[in-house]
């Protein structure tokens, strides 16, 4: 029951316990992930236990379990690709490291411990504090694999509610004792990660226990969720009432709303729902002075600057944030795929253009390099490589008569959604406006298939690392008329990196996956085979890092949605300004003097050792 | 030309020009309104000198010169409509005070003016500073008509360029000399009214002379204005390449593109382009501590707090806005209007509520309330009372056959942008959607009128005054579910608080004029004779100071375009909690430590007199 407690009265938290709406009842959501995370989520790698890609004795690979739909079939052609591409040595494994045994002895303050205990459920157990301090960036996991235990979180703390997050700030703040909020454990930033030098007791406060739907307001369709809710269990519970909020960035499996709001997430269906930022109705962040929020649940102010934008982005280290109200809608009627092949990725990208400057972008439109489309190919369970992707088409039809060349050619996937009518007319448009760019349909089955990869791409990199190949994601935004030159150049700078360094064998690869009106999202994807160099994680992070500054250089951004976290720190001071890092620090020393909220997300932290660099024991 | 000055290289200001993309050159921009404001604005009221509701000598009411489509024409309605409603006497007139000759000496600081001279423009000439010293708020109007001078700036600058921005700045805070940003002077909040406790010197920082367009950048749809620029002269000189912005602000005549940043402007087609912080890319604000702005022109960013999003609805406080990169949209090829007739208020709500909750707002669609109707019928020029409002149906149909009350019936005005095969699609669906609530469209005409009536509305005023009628309008948002509500509830406490006062003849009406997802935008007028009342303004103030705290007890927000200013400072703190006014609080301190920027919005100022109530002469 989301009831005001009040509990405290001298407490300057306590005011209320929930955004106030006099709508029926809370409901408690039973999440598909239990509270020891562990018995359903790899401790050291991505997703589900029971799903991840596999080899056979005879060196087949294939994705493990029921739960995706490529699941327990072989995938006759992705040995092939993954030779081909890194050199993989099937024979050759590096195996990781088990769940280990002694963990640090945690830092505790007796009076934090005193304050919230028999209030709120905590641990001090070391797998416990593991597996919450990470999240799924390459040095994470790479660690962890390697049996690499750093600073740790001393305790963990699952709060049930906004008022439980009260007490533990408060606690924290009076007993100077830090936090590091938790949500899904997705981020790919680092933001999660332990200030290695922090001496004071370091708290994990999990919001995964905090995760109900306090109230559906249908006449506005709104709806109040605890911030620890996650993805799949926010959209189920919708669903069996006929709504959905729409927001489906690729880890909504596992990411929290809370999460969604600390990074500003992006969702792949944004064109229809929105970002984030546009989803969001009103917040609530508990930090060391009190709670901050927006008294109105109106859907537009003129009310001076808008903090809600404080709390977004604010990557932990304000607050914690609790409740989040988000506008809902009906369930579409429709959903179909569609694809588009485009003979070179230039055309691809003027054609995305185009649909998002006509404003008539469907749900989703994404468009995949030739190397990308390749992968796709690769991960096809069955029938012939190219037997799908011309659907209807021969495949003599596309290379002979129209000229495409299979190395050069992309694909754009599309998702529809809505009434059948509107559905109708927006494929007809998309396909109006592609024939200009030489690009032709491809069939439905090509479009659902890339979506449906979204969700196990992830899986990939825990066998990659088993075969000594690294591999990480990164993103940016950018203005259309530096697009396509940003996927040309910042690829080059990294192929002209991994010759400088000997990397040989490696994948670099771009997808556009987001559309605006003056500009684009693009995802890159980047992995190479370390079987001969020394530190891989150090290798593959500072030709990130080369990557970034070409994607500065040619206009992107800092990052388009991962955020910034450890990982990009050092770019924040110059995304910003120094007006904004000013702005910045100002909020924190106002909202957080004690630096409780230690996280050292977005400002480089230069009394800090490079956290994420180590030197692991290479097979050389 | 917008060339990087850097003339003073140890200034923290100095480092950019412009917001740099290296398209083509700037462009100047001749405004249709002149640097001596008052050669073609009325000095003491709203707009265009030439254009103004007048009485004949048989006091029939008509609206003067031909810049607006009513012009030079006899509303022979509207006699009677101002008799009923005010029982106004058009023999008893209330003179406005002429021009004055003499003006407060102005409080110079020799070392600023000794920083500025040569450099900037400069003005410390009386009629320069009072019409630099108000907006349009009611109490201002009336002071300046009643001869009633109080603080008002003692400088006024015109600075051509981000970089003189920069000058002005830094030799305000250097040598402790306050600011006050003036863009186009239509706020009606008291944001540009001086602190009159103020001793230190005020300079009006008037922005109209820094209005290039800097860029267009045509591949990405987006263009970089100087934020001095007004609407009228934005939206003429995109108009002649066949591009707009889409803003239009009831005020964007004359209000600026600056104005529009810092007051979260919101425009009545924003359901097609946006409310302003749907439309800026990018800005720029100079402030004490140096030039704040992201420096991205990616169109979504992932990148901590949005500090894009302090500076809009910072109302003048932490800086000056200088250049702003807005997203630019083709004309569109069609313009169509429409209307709808309702058979009561409340039914109206219900249509415009679905039409929002199906995504199929047109450009924009508004609901007026019985007497708005009754009004706007009022200011037709000729033919009877009705003959265009049924257009193509019969008076009878509709009262008799329909059982429509003439006194209950409410209208929607459309506007609908496209193309023709958009617009007829989307007028379709809304007479489908307003069939259920009981809705008949009711023609072009009249929605036509409905728009063209938004400008000339605002010269009703200064005839009012010059016959004992004090009005004024404001607004609010709130959630669908307590729209209507609202309404009702906003006029009851209007009508009671004005018997409990003596005010007998007086209106208060409200039109729904914007709708987003989960609520909508009400604009409310009030306005009554004043003959009897000792001291109009301060009644007048007293009445909306009930009728807002009604707003905010049925749910209502403190303002959804117009600003907090000082006028509704009084409810800031409660509508952004403690810990918000100390985060803003915070950002002041850091932005401007010496309180330059000293306009004394949002936050209650304690130790200033209350501005803007005086005791005028009465008639009585």
């Amino acid at each position: 029951m989301a009831t005001a407690t009040n509990s405290d009265a001298s407490n300057k938290n306590a005011a209320t316990s929930t955004i106030s709406r006099n709508i029926g009842t809370s409901k408690e959501i039973k999440s598909a992930i239990p509270r020891e995370r562990e018995k359903m989520l790899k401790w050291n790698g991505w997703g589900y236990n029971d799903s991840k890609f596999a080899v056979t004795n005879d060196f087949m690979i294939y994705f493990s379990g029921d739960r995706y739909p490529i699941g327990n079939l072989i995938l006759p052609y992705f040995k092939q690709w993954v030779q081909q591409i890194f050199n993989l040595d099937f024979t050759s494994r590096r195996v990781p490291k088990p769940m280990p045994t002694v963990y640090p002895d945690p830092i505790l303050c007796d009076a934090f411990m005193n304050d919230i205990s028999g209030q709120i459920l905590y641990s001090i157990k070391g797998i416990d504090r593991l597996i919450r301090s990470h999240g799924q960036t390459l040095y994470e996991i790479h660690n962890l694999r390697e049996g690499i235990i750093k600073r740790i979180p001393d305790v963990v703390v699952w709060p049930k509610s906004h008022d439980d997050v009260v007490k533990i700030v408060n606690a924290a703040n009076s007993r100077n004792v830090t936090i590091i909020p938790f949500g899904g454990g997705t981020s790919v930033s680092g933001s999660v990660t332990c200030p290695q030098n922090e001496k004071r007791s370091i708290v994990a406060l999990d919001t995964s226990q905090m995760n109900r739907m306090l109230w559906l307001d249908r006449p506005n369709m709104t709806a109040c969720f605890e911030a620890g809710i996650i993805g799949q269990d926010l959209e189920r519970e919708l669903k069996a009432i006929g709504l959905t909020v729409g927001h489906e960035p690729d880890s909504y499996e596992f990411s929290s709303l809370g999460g969604w709001v600390a990074t500003r997430a992006s969702g792949m269906k944004k064109n229809v729902y929105g970002n984030i930022e546009d989803l969001v109705v009103q917040l609530k962040m508990v930090t060391t002075k009190g709670v901050l929020e927006r008294k109105c649940l109106a859907p537009r102010l003129s009310c001076g600057p808008d903090f809600n934008q404080i709390i977004l982005g604010s990557e932990g280290t304000l607050g914690v944030v609790t409740e989040v109200v988000l506008k809902v809608s009906k369930m579409p009627t429709v959903r179909a795929y569609g694809s588009l092949i485009f003979p070179y990725f230039d055309c691809g990208v003027k054609c995305l253009r185009e649909v998002a400057a006509r404003k008539c972008q469907p749900s989703s439109i994404r468009l995949i390099d030739n190397d990308q489309f390749k992968f796709g190919q690769a991960l096809k369970p069955k029938a012939t490589f190219f037997s799908s992707v011309i659907e209807g088409m021969k495949k003599a039809y596309i290379t002979k008569l129209k000229g495409f060349d299979l190395n050069k050619m992309c694909v754009a996937t599309l998702l529809f959604e809505g009434d059948d009518k509107d559905v109708k007319r927006q494929q007809k448009l998309i396909n109006e406006i592609a024939e200009k760019y030489g690009g032709i349909p491809a069939g439905a089955v090509n479009g659902e298939r890339g979506y449906v990869l979204t969700f196990v791409i992830a899986y990939i990199r825990d066998l990659a690392l088993e075969f000594y190949i690294v591999a990480e994601s990164f993103e940016t935004s950018v203005p259309w008329d530096k697009c396509a030159q940003l996927c040309r150049n910042t690829k080059l700078s990294v192929s002209k990196e991994c010759e400088k360094l000997g990397v040989k064998y490696y994948l670099i690869s771009c997808r556009v996956t987001q559309t605006y009106d003056a500009g684009a999202c693009v995802y890159f994807y980047f992995g190479f085979n370390y079987y001969e160099i020394k530190d891989p994680v150090e290798t593959y992070e500072h030709i990130e890092s080369v990557a970034r500054t070409e994607i500065l250089l040619n206009g992107g951004s800092i990052s388009h949605h991962h955020g910034v976290g450890k990982l990009r720190s050092r770019w924040y001071p110059q995304s910003v300004s120094d007006v904004g890092v000013k702005l910045y620090k100002s909020a924190k020393q106002e909202l957080d003097p004690k630096n409780i909220f230690a996280a050292g997300n977005l400002l480089p932290d230069s009394t800090d050792e490079h956290i994420h660099v180590h030197k692991p024991q290479s097979k050389l």
